[in-house]
This record gives C-alpha cells, sequence and structure tokens, in this order.
C-alpha cells in the first residue's frame, strides 16, 4: 500500500478535459460560477463520477458530493474537495486540480480495489472565486454557518441575476440541505499560487493555516487645483501623499517579515486629468499574516503612517476596514497526514501557510482539515497562463491518496 | 480720462446673464464650444454688441470680431479676445470675463463719446477648451498660421460631428477669412486660475508670458501576482515603483522653485484589483517652467529618477513625451501698457507668468499681445464653483481699457 500511485496521465489529461468547457483563446479558462461554461464542466464532472460508480448528491448550495462508500458507511466521510469555477482570465488548475485530484484518488482505489473504513467523497464547493457572485467562497461558507443559506441564495451578479435563479437554471440546485453533517476530513490539493515551492525546488507544501487578512479602502483628500497655474508650494496634491502612504505600506510589509504582506491593488485618482492636481484618491490595502497578534501590528503601523503623512501634507484620510478574515489554522492531525505522506513517499516538501483564501478555511470550522500545495510556474494564478507540472500534480494527488487513507483507514 | 472707469455692474451683470446660457444646478456652465448652447450665448454677445454700435463679422472658424471703428480705420485693430466655451463642470468666467470686458470697454468708450485712432475691436475665439474638440486653442491657432483651416474644421467631437458641420449648424461659418490681417495688439483679460494674486491681496496680474509644458505617459512594468502567496521579497510590484516615481517628480518640481510644476495627474493600475499585485501602472506627467532651459533640466531629471528607480526594482519604464508647448514671451510694449495702467489707476499687481495656455499664446506668435489677470477665489477655475469678485473684475476691465487706450491712441 506504500507504493500505490495514481494515475498521472488520467489525472492530467482530466484536467485537458475539464479546461475545454470555457476555454480561452489564451489558454486559460472563463467558466465563471453558474454559468453555461460551468453547468458544462459539472455535467461532465458528474459523468466521470457516475462512471466511476461514486453516488452524487447535490445540496441546496449547488454543492456537488461524489460518494464512495465505506465499509462502515455511517462514518463520517473523508473528503477531498475544492472547485470547478474559475476568474474571468483564470487558468487551467485553480480549485479545478483539487477536484479532479479527488476524482483520480477514487479512480485509483477502484483500480487498486481498495475499500475504505469510513466513505470517501468528493466534493465541489460552488461559487469559491466570489468573481461572479460577492463573496468569495461562499457557497462553503453556508456549509460551515457562515453564511445563512437564504442570504447567499439571494447574492445577486452584475445584472442582477441571483445565485438561486442560477442555480435553478442550470439544474443545480439540489435538495439536500448545505451542511449540517459532519465530515470525518477535509482534505484540498491546490497549486500553491505563489513561488516559493518552486524558487526551493520542492515538490509538496505542507499547510499549516492560511494567512490571516484584513481589507481596507483609504480615501486622501486633498484639493483639486489646475496643474499649471497652482504653484508647488500651496498644493494640497491627494496623489502625492498617497505614493508617499504606498511607499509606506509597502515598507511595513518588508519590516514584518517573514510571513507580512502588504499590497496597494486598487487606486482610483479624481479627477484624473491630466492638467488638474488630484483632490482626491482612493486606494486598497491588503495586509496579511499567519499571526493575529502580528497583522494587528502591522494595522497599527500602516494607519499611523497614514496619519502622520496626511497631517504632514495637510491632507484629509479616512482608513476604513472592510473585511478581516482572521488566520486559520488547520488540523493538528490533518497537516501531521499530509507531511507524513510526502515524507514517506519521499518528496521534497515543506510546511507552509496559505497567502490565499479557500474553501477549506470556511470547511475547517466544522471539520478536520488540511491543504496540499503543488508548484506552478512563476507562482501564477487568477492568469490564463498559469502553469503546473504533470510529475508535481500527480505526485500532490498521491499525498492526497495516502492522507486521505490515513484517515478513512483501509479495510 | 486718467479717471475713467469702467461701469462695474453692468459688466457683473452681464456676465451673470452670459451664465445662464448652459447653467448648471451647482452654479457652473456647461456650454461646449459649438453647442446650442454655445450658439445661445453666442446670439446674446452679438446681440449686445449690434446694440453698442458694433460691427460683427465671423470668420471661417467661427470666430467673432465686433468693431468699434477708429478715426484712422486703416490702422489695425487693437483688440480685446477672449472665449465664450467652457469645460463640461466650468464656471462662469474662464474666458468669458475677457470677452465681456472687451464688451465692456466698447461701452464705456461709447458712454464717454470717447474716439480713438486705430479700430478697436472685441473677439470670441472658438473652441478655446478643447473639451469638445481637440486640440484646444484651435481657431486662434488657425487665425496665428499655427493650424490648416481644413485640419481645423475637419475634427471631430466624440460623436463623430466635425467643427464644420458644427459651425454650419448653429449659424456661425463665417465668410471672412481666418487670419492673414494685421492686429495692432491682443490684450486678454482672464481669472487668474491659480491662487496667488489672492494668497498675496493683489489686484492685477501683469502676465509676462506662459509657462512652457511637456506632457509625458510613463508606463511602469512588473509582474502581476496574488497579493496572498507573494512574498514581498519576490515582487515586482509596478506600483510600489510608481508611487516612489510620483514622490521623485514633486521633489523634482520643488528642487526647480521658484516657476517649476510637477504634476502627475492621471494614475491607470493593471489589473487594479484589490488582492493582486500590479502588474502595470501608467501614469502621466506634465512639467511646466517660463524658461526652456530649466525645463529641460526638468525633463532631464525626471527621466534619471524613473529609470533609476525602475533598475533599483527591477522593473521596465517607458517614458514617452506627448506634447511640447514651448514657453511664450508677451510682448514688452504691451506688458508695459499693462503695468502702467494698473499702477496709474493704483491696482496692487505684480508681472506673473501663466501657467495655462490661452488663446493670447497663439495670437502672439502674429500680433503684439499681453495678458491681464484678476484673482479668482481659491485659486479654483474649470470647477462649478469658480468664482470672482466684481471689484477685481471691473478694476481689471478698467486696466484693460487703458492699455487698449495706450494702443489704439485717443482723438
Amino acid at each position: 500500500m506504500r507504493d500505490l500511485g495514481v494515475d498521472r496521465d488520467r489525472l492530467w489529461d482530466s484536467l485537458m478535459e475539464m479546461a475545454r468547457f470555457g476555454a480561452t483563446p489564451k489558454g486559460g479558462c472563463r467558466r465563471l460560477a453558474l454559468t453555461d461554461e460551468d453547468k458544462a464542466g459539472r455535467d461532465c464532472f458528474v459523468g466521470w463520477c457516475e462512471e466511476a460508480g461514486l453516488t452524487v448528491t447535490v445540496d441546496r448550495m449547488g454543492n456537488i458530493f461524489a460518494r464512495r462508500p465505506g465499509r462502515d458507511d455511517g462514518l463520517p466521510p473523508v473528503v477531498a474537495g475544492s472547485h470547478l469555477d474559475t476568474q474571468p482570465h483564470g487558468g487551467k488548475f485553480d480549485g479545478v486540480y483539487g477536484v479532479l485530484a479527488g476524482l483520480e484518488v477514487m479512480r485509483t482505489l477502484n483500480d487498486h480495489d481498495i475499500r475504505t473504513q469510513a466513505p470517501v467523497e468528493v466534493a465541489v464547493w460552488t461559487n469559491e472565486e466570489g468573481a461572479r457572485f460577492a463573496p468569495a467562497m461562499i457557497a462553503s461558507g453556508v456549509f460551515a454557518g457562515v453564511f445563512d443559506l437564504d442570504f447567499a441564495l439571494g447574492r445577486a451578479d452584475a445584472q442582477g441575476r441571483t445565485m438561486g435563479d442560477e442555480l435553478a437554471r442550470i439544474g443545480y440546485a439540489g435538495e439536500a440541505p448545505c451542511g449540517g453533517r459532519a465530515l470525518g476530513a477535509h482534505f484540498e490539493a491546490h497549486i500553491e499560487q505563489g513561488p516559493v515551492l518552486e524558487n526551493e525546488a520542492k515538490t509538496i507544501g505542507v499547510v499549516t493555516g492560511v494567512q490571516g487578512v484584513r481589507w481596507y479602502d483609504v480615501t486622501v483628500t486633498g484639493q483639486d487645483a489646475h496643474a499649471g497655474p497652482t504653484p508647488m508650494e500651496t498644493r494640497r496634491d491627494a496623489l502625492v501623499g498617497a505614493a508617499r502612504m504606498i511607499g509606506a505600506i509597502n515598507r511595513i510589509g518588508h519590516d514584518h517579515l517573514p510571513g507580512a504582506c502588504a499590497t496597494v491593488g486598487v487606486v482610483e485618482v479624481s479627477p484624473n486629468s491630466r492638467n488638474t492636481i488630484p483632490g482626491e484618491v482612493t486606494f486598497s490595502v491588503d495586509l496579511r499574516h499567519p499571526e493575529a497578534e502580528v497583522l494587528a501590528a502591522i494595522d497599527a503601523a500602516m494607519r499611523a503612517a497614514c496619519a502622520e503623512i496626511a497631517a504632514d501634507s495637510d491632507l484629509g484620510i479616512e482608513v476604513e476596514e472592510i473585511w478581516y478574515s482572521p488566520p486559520v489554522a488547520f488540523d493538528r492531525d490533518c497537516i501531521a497526514a499530509v507531511r507524513d505522506a510526502a515524507a514517506r513517499l519521499g518528496y521534497g516538501h515543506r510546511d507552509m501557510v496559505s497567502g490565499a483564501g479557500h474553501d477549506s478555511c470556511y470547511v475547517s470550522k466544522v471539520a478536520p482539515t488540511g491543504m496540499i500545495f503543488v508548484p506552478c510556474a512563476g507562482g501564477l494564478s487568477h492568469n490564463e497562463e498559469e502553469s503546473a507540472d504533470a510529475d508535481d500534480l500527480a505526485a500532490g494527488c498521491t499525498v492526497l491518496l495516502h492522507a486521505m487513507l490515513a484517515r478513512a483507514g483501509i479495510v
């Protein structure tokens, strides 16, 4: 059983097959949640599950569970879950890999006629990306009791179409309750979405948890004025102030290494006219750290720096925190199951903290959870050029197989 | 004659009357060139001119000249000119003041039965703002031989309607040639559009010329990456680099005081997503100085700073100069006529350089030219809240009257 491996090429072929649904000319995928492309991808997946003899259930959030019974089928299932939806300019691997690695585990168990003690399942979580319906990870959130079902079904896309209506339209408004049942464990295999494994030539990331994230909207207010006749000495240039703040936020991130990330991703300048001194600038701030206390220190440093620069430049400043996702620590035993499998299989591996959110964050609130990272080229994701190596994907899938077997037990 | 003054209230009332055409709810004006609102404003102005006994001529660019004959009517006319069109969210004074101050000069000459040696005219230049048809100041540019008539008539707005068609539609496609005749002098009264006069409690700005302007588009290229899983140490964040450049450009402006202006007004971040490290940032640069040599030094310093920051941060950089308007020096005798009038009338005054472009820039290429600035509240312009004081406006108009009389001669 220690030598048990998955079928590298079958996994790869399934990934490539799935990538045809919503394929983009640049080699990526556009398979937004609950669109026709998502329906086609789901239908394909369900077909594969049925071919593999799995029993498919859909819950009220459209989450799909494909089950392979255990000898003691009353035990809580050990689940491999992730998502099939993508970003608008997404790639072939983010999310999809975790789902199809789960399916490959099932196929491998079938190939070898392995019977598990507890049942095993593959889960597809609806709308992980949040690209069509906000917030992200909404359906795993409902499963975990973070969001109300009615709230979630009522979330609308930019055209005003609700998740409830779109689930019904594509035939994935299931009847099973969303949540309210125990899982023995939840494992999620995923591309790293960062460059660390690639840079260190490691194959497996043993994910111990997820960074805490704090999101802010910052508004800097000065005074619009004509760029020609307004002397430099009398200006209240909101952009010059915002630029200093962006620099300071970057330095604060560096000051709290290792582990800290500080990013300004969005900037809006008003009036954004070539010959007008900007009177108002808004920008986003994204602060991350695996420890809540350090994240709080970064928050304080960021607020102090912005206030000081604003006062120094006679600018108004408003820092509004719009979201806080506390750090997540995964289950010690699930982490150990992943680490042990990677070590036993001889893969180069390291413990790491996920910088991105995943369905596993919410699921970890109601089930013992672990994640497995594999490298992706250049750390790129949310990008049509997202790419991963077939051997690495197979390695991660093999670790998933062994971690699941460790939890489910072999008869 | 030294005590001759204009009618403060008549000037003010005419300004308020004109402001009704295209009036906005916030108290500003939207009277884009060659629209129905512009036609109504022009018709009103022409009516006033005819009531004042002036002879109205319209040239092929729709420039309006309202003439009061001189004793020697063959002499080149002394002209007061500016524009009636506004920005989309413009005010009541920018441009309009120079035109109606010219009309008030004519009315005052009538009131006092003053006969000038040379003829005097009020000019309305078409499409100074450039808000509807690019480039700005196009019709004074044609008059000065900077642009071809056919090029100008063919310029289209965002809906594809050309200046030629729109001039015909509103009845201002005149038959007089545009340009090709001598002007004895051209004076333009204008609100300052900056805060200097107000800050120094001066009434009259004696404008000696116009700053040179260089415009650039700068593109900074890094690498898009996910804000969570990408360690600070490995990022190529185009926005952090751009922020440093914006700070450096501001410092370079300060390093070249007095007289220098350096402004970044437009910033576009790509992909402009909250949790993505920006891979590309473009921004505009607007550099101004009254002396071409200093402006060249500022240009060199700006390019060196951007290149150094880019190299230091492993970012790509492209600096493209898209426009250069060399400094303009007005006519010594016209400047002196304005300065002498202000001094004789006892108005607090100072020499200054215009930071903004005006029709006088082009006209100065073919005629002796001077400008008169009056304060505007808070230095605001291109803004519906643009505001000026009736006494200041009357003072500037009186200076205009005396400067014109000094050039035209009194019989």
